[in-house]
């Protein structure tokens, strides 16, 4: 077994640890930056080094659509294909069946669903969501489940959450041909007793890792950190814990101070490209007016690419003309202030000095961006 | 005057020589890339200099339009608002106007027409388009000329020239604050003994380098030819000579076989943008389903970092899906073919072998890309 996980040092439930894969050691906490279609968005993967990722996220819906699994597969793997030599996380491709897809129809046997690209229809059963992630040569698959819709009834919540529950053990029992480690998916919507079910059953049926899915979906932000909490008491120390598909600044502040290990979003990519940048003390919209001869850089704090080399003045100017750059830049400093908010943490957890670390965090956002 | 030319080797009619300016030497024949909006699209300036880049252009009239050029003065100039460290050229906006901008008017005192961005009315003299340019920061200004439509009789070309010919007077008139040099540009149609007389009248007023204008405006390539051999048997031998918005790689060939330093166009960024790639054996459209598992590099023979690091498949998936790490690495791998052709061109004049270069080129055209 290639895969592992040490924990390193905990501060309260806040934890630092080392998932190591044949592709690469990951200190944890961290953040997955998102590369849907085998790239994350507008840049190389010389760049991504530099912002500090040392995985990323790709998802198995795209890819399977387009170029293809077996394409990618002959090519070498998605890692040869698209020149990034660290590990891959990949999604099931659920996720997407759900919310991309058209005229899904969910059965025992997996999930129906007409592409979105050209309308021909797909069957993904659990078992052929492994066999197209290892064609892809995922170093971290996830099992296929049902992402639970917000809001869902007990009753609606109870069913979706047993389905994945079945196809997380048939995900398990299948004969796995590659060295990527499985991790299984926690659901439960919004009850905490059907999450602590369903953190039980997915351990019982044991994985790599352990996931809590279904989070996000449009729910008050107390109420998805009590699900998360129902879930984490009951997953094992000693197994990795990802947060899918989370989130803002704030919710990774908040979730690794309750013990997550790993998230994924596409929120510091998909802002940057939509002109909304990062900073300690909260988001700037780089369209507005006010930036339009400002000299200084997004952050004078900062010392990505980006902030070294350019001014407000130009990436408005960049933004407003719809040029390519500006999502480059943009993202550049997203990914940077993402991935250095991660490495805060573990720096604080690793000192423990985790609690001082947040209340300067939100200390910052509340004095706001008239500071910078 | 902080602006000069040195020629260097001649071999025929072709010559290399070197540009100076106080900010860096460029050798000639020189190809400048297009950065229309302050950005050569999709490219950081590194990316820029990587690819072999010593000089760029930039566009007056988008400029001045958006951000303004009062604005980019105020934030200390174009090469720092861009971050670009090496000379720039600016055209005088001219062009843009005839091409762009709406409801245009032609009058002696200048050009008056409406903004393609908000419909506002603006007046460009020679003088303004000096202006203009000097606060940008420009390295070598143009003047302002009108670019004689194509087709256009005998009396339309004569008129649109001896106005070309009063505003260039105005031009070299006016007094300059900059450091900036400025060139001429010798128009004349399609009419050998105008294009003659252009250049005389150019030349006579007396400039730091000479351009031909309207070019590569929808006549035959040999018509092209034949005009700028016209123009170059007046111009003299000692200043730079500049082809205006040209072109295709054997555009480039042949101009420089006739005694051409200078060259701009959109193509290789352009073409990029479109999913085209030139190679030495022709070009390549990416989305070409043969492409698909295709696990070579665009060009076999390129070191580019495009080249180095991806495949055709890659590209092709990255193209096709609209990624805009397609538009970067296709406008990379262009920029260093056609900065490369120069320099190929540049070497074999010095050692007196461009006759043999230019064979070269035109046999591997010629095999076509079943070699590649």
């Amino acid at each position: 077994m290639t895969f592992s996980f040490e924990l390193n040092k905990t501060d309260g439930k806040a934890r630092t640890g080392l998932v190591r894969t044949a592709r690469g050691d990951i200190e944890t906490p961290v953040f997955m930056p998102v590369g849907t279609l085998g790239t994350v968005k507008s840049l190389t993967p010389e760049e991504l080094v530099n912002a500090g990722a040392k995985i990323i996220l790709s998802n198995t819906y795209h890819l399977y659509l387009r170029p293809g699994h077996e394409l990618v597969a002959e090519l070498g793997g998605l890692h040869k294909f698209m020149n990034w030599k660290g590990p891959i996380l990949t999604d099931s491709g659920g996720f997407q069946v759900f919310s991309l897809s058209k005229l899904r129809k969910i059965e025992d046997e997996g999930v129906r669903f007409r592409s979105h690209l050209d309308g021909s229809m797909h069957l993904l059963t659990p078992e052929y969501a492994i066999e197209i992630q290892e064609a892809l040569g995922s170093d971290i698959m996830m099992v296929l489940d049902e992402c639970t819709p917000h809001p869902a009834t007990r009753e609606y919540t109870k069913n979706s959450m047993e389905l994945t529950h079945r196809w997380a053990e048939r995900s398990q029992k299948m004969e796995r041909g590659g060295p990527g480690a499985l991790f299984g998916i926690v659901q439960g919507g919004m009850y905490p007793d059907l999450r602590e079910e369903s953190a039980r059953a997915i351990v019982d049926i044991g994985f790599d890792g352990y996931a809590i899915g279904g989070l996000s979906v449009g729910e008050e932000k107390l109420e998805m950190m009590d699900m998360l909490e129902a879930a984490i008491a009951i997953l094992p120390k000693e197994r990795p814990r990802y947060m899918m598909g989370v989130g803002a600044p704030e919710d990774l502040v908040e979730a690794v101070s309750r013990g997550v290990d790993m998230f994924d979003c596409v929120m510091p990519t998909r802002n940057a490209r939509n002109g909304t940048l990062f900073t300690k003390y909260g988001k700037l919209g780089i369209k507005g007016s006010r930036f339009r001869n400002d000299p200084g850089p997004v952050s004078k704090e900062c010392d990505c690419y980006t902030c070294k080399n350019f001014s407000r003045a130009y990436l408005r100017h960049l933004y407003v003309s719809k040029e390519i750059l500006a999502s480059r830049l943009n993202t550049i400093h997203n990914l940077h202030y993402y991935l250095g908010l991660m490495g805060d943490m573990r720096n604080a957890i690793n000192e423990g000095s985790f609690d001082s670390f947040k209340r300067g965090f939100y200390s910052a956002l509340d004095e706001g961006l008239n500071n910078i």
